[in-house]
């Protein structure tokens, strides 16, 4: 199937954020699938350290036109990369045959929209000059890119993690320009365990000495890699869970080799005598390949926009925030996902029963934690799909309320010996 | 009531390591309350960075020799010292006018204890010289203290969190040494969420410059406060629940002045535009207080003689490591600890009554997260008085195993979307 794909970086020209600074240029980065045909669009919203790169489509215009066209200073490499391939695509749960699907890299990332890595008008990088960003402030720039495609109301919003929270925001702000939304593994607001976590993670990076307040941006100098590592290791804790790190790691010593703490942190003389184990070995990996392509200003100024999100800021409640979108919601969320929980998708669907908004909490029942929205597209994809094309009433969009029994039950709802409980 | 109360500082002389490497004279500080009858030695084990101050108790000479006698790097300080001053005491449930009770500061820590701040013969700070330690080496070491202070048989051991782990060593270890065994908040092994997480906090200090390859005790040079608060910070979040962090934190901001990131961690201007939270503060109040009172290497040592210990090594299941063991043991967890979780005390209550010892596992049913062993004393006091003196017939103990409905339910088994599942 040949589908058409736009790559591409937007100035949307000069763009005043939430904390009331400006930039005299936003540069916006996104991929756009498919055709619009006035009514298709689906806008897809990344997450923390995702990229516009949602997919791996072949260029339309044959292989040779391939090439990655967008001028970012780090490529989609990675995680980043290609995200949700297995859920957007020709023939997939969102078929970019039938959608016109746009996902644009939000302001204060690193894959070519502006952020702290990119040069300010005096020709240097803005490091931390680069001015605060908020979720509303990446729902406004999509609004403005979506504008310049020509774009005006959305068949559907989806995003996962913050962007759900980046889906949830849209229903509250454009409230017109969303027919359907669809928050996964979100919540309205991170809870202050994981507040926590977020903020030892920042203190890792500011605690580097090559970070430096924030400039590092120099040929000579070093990364603050360290910190970004360690900060990386944090979230891939909050990403797995006690199960899945069990299946995953157990308490195996590591086959690779190298000392403890890999290649990016010292030696530790003292480690020598005690193995260096399976789960170590992953989270050194995985910082490792995180520093070749994140910043780590962006990953101060990204995790700091989602610790600020609240849907009910402004008003007296989330379903406050929720009365004026007149479309559908799809909520889903995943049980052994202690980063946003089942039980904040539940309040979530609450809310949108409260504001009379159609909504399904559809529960994935998942050992896979946080990443299982990433990991599981064969659970996501058949709801997600349904919903798309049919609304709540979709066939395979299950919902909590269906089953009085199920809502309040052991399968999601707060349990007492539970970390989510509260 | 006149307690006796001796603290000191004994030399044990030449000591081995498990690792193999040894020192020639292993210094072990210790308080002991009470009088010995030759039949009424309890040994308490401390927590990770705990001490051997259990209780504020005053000298039974009189308060003129009040004075503390250790010669430590640091004392006993902030939550070091009296850590269990409302379980232990005259008249408490660990009654010092009944029983003899000791607690010792284990090798490797930095209360009086030798460990990587002690000097080694060359007159220098040992640093990562210091032979890596493990829990069985706390036993062994806790054992020859014993034998100096002339206790044979002793009536108990009770320890909490990775005490909990070194009271399991005893009854392993000296099978015939021990009457009643009590770990509390503790398991058989660590699980590799936690692993994982203590690795990351490792990676934290041996990442601070400060840090230095273990080498930083010089007047002239600068301490890892930095990467110790980190560390720290990270065992905080363990201590806490989900639950325990709502009730305590909330989303709200702080009111104590400050700018993110306290007074440890460098100034971030691109925090200025969101709040300091209560979470942060109250997590950088605990870095910049545990830095004041603890050391980065014993961190380092004592986290993994933590991660290291597995009931089971050596044998084929924590039941056959258990067999020789005829005495009574009491297992106390609590339903919202994920540190050390009440489906782990379930496995080792399982493994006792494989070995048929008698056992009894009391579920404490509490939103304080690991830290309920520390504040919840009016609930882990009667179960633990009352098996000290009656064994698992004690009238306020409870076990799992007593209602087999409760065994699997949902009050403390695993439950799928539970970071305590797998």
């Amino acid at each position: 199937m040949s589908v058409a794909v736009d790559r591409d970086v937007r100035d949307l020209g000069e763009f005043r954020f939430d904390c009331g600074e400006s930039v005299p240029s936003l540069a916006v980065a996104y991929e756009a699938y498919g055709e619009f045909d006035g009514d298709n669009a689906i806008l897809v919203c990344h997450a923390l350290t995702g990229s516009q790169n949602v997919a791996t489509h072949r260029s339309g215009r044959g292989a040779a036109d391939d090439a990655d066209t967008i001028d970012a200073p780090h490529d989609p490499a990675g995680q980043a990369g290609a995200w949700w391939n297995d859920i957007v695509g020709p023939g997939k749960a969102v078929d970019t045959t039938e959608y016109y699907v746009v996902c644009a890299n939000v302001p204060g990332s690193c894959y070519g929209t502006s952020g702290p890595a990119s040069e300010a008008p005096d020709g240097e990088p803005w490091g931390t000059d680069f001015p605060p960003v908020t979720v509303g402030d990446w729902t406004r720039a999509q609004r403005r890119l979506l504008d310049d495609l020509g774009v005006g109301r959305l068949h559907a919003v989806v995003g996962g993690s913050v962007g759900g929270m980046n889906a949830l925001d849209w229903a509250q702000r454009y409230p017109d320009d969303v027919r359907r939304v669809v928050p996964v593994a979100a919540a309205a607001r991170l809870d202050p365990q994981c507040l926590g976590i977020d903020a030892v993670a920042r203190r890792a990076i500011t605690s580097d000495p090559n970070w430096n307040g924030g400039d590092y941006y120099g040929d000579e100098q070093d990364r603050p890699d360290q910190g970004l590592g360690l900060a990386r290791q944090l979230g891939h804790v909050m990403y797995l869970s006690k199960a899945s790190m069990a299946d995953k790691f157990g308490r195996r010593s590591a086959v690779r080799g190298g000392s403890a703490g890999g290649e990016l942190f010292p030696a530790d003389p003292g480690a020598a005598f005690f193995p260096y184990r399976d789960v170590e070995s992953y989270l050194d990996y995985q910082a490792e390949s995180f520093v070749d392509r994140f910043d780590a200003n962006s990953y101060l100024y990204l995790t700091r926009a989602m610790d600020d999100y609240d849907l009910a800021e402004g008003y007296e409640s989330d379903a406050a925030a929720l009365g004026a979108f007149e479309g559908e919601a799809l909520l889903l969320s995943f049980t052994g996902d202690w980063h946003f929980t089942t039980e904040q998708s539940e309040a979530l669907a609450e809310a949108f029963r409260e504001s009379e908004v159609p909504v399904a909490h559809h529960v994935v029942d998942s050992d896979h934690g946080h990443d299982a929205f990433l990991v599981e597209p064969e659970r996501v994809g058949p709801p997600l799909r349904d919903f798309l094309s049919e609304g709540v009433e979709g066939k395979a969009v299950s919902d909590t309320a269906e089953d009085d029994e199920d809502v309040g039950g052991s399968e999601y709802a707060p349990v007492h010996n539970s970390l989510f409980s509260g």
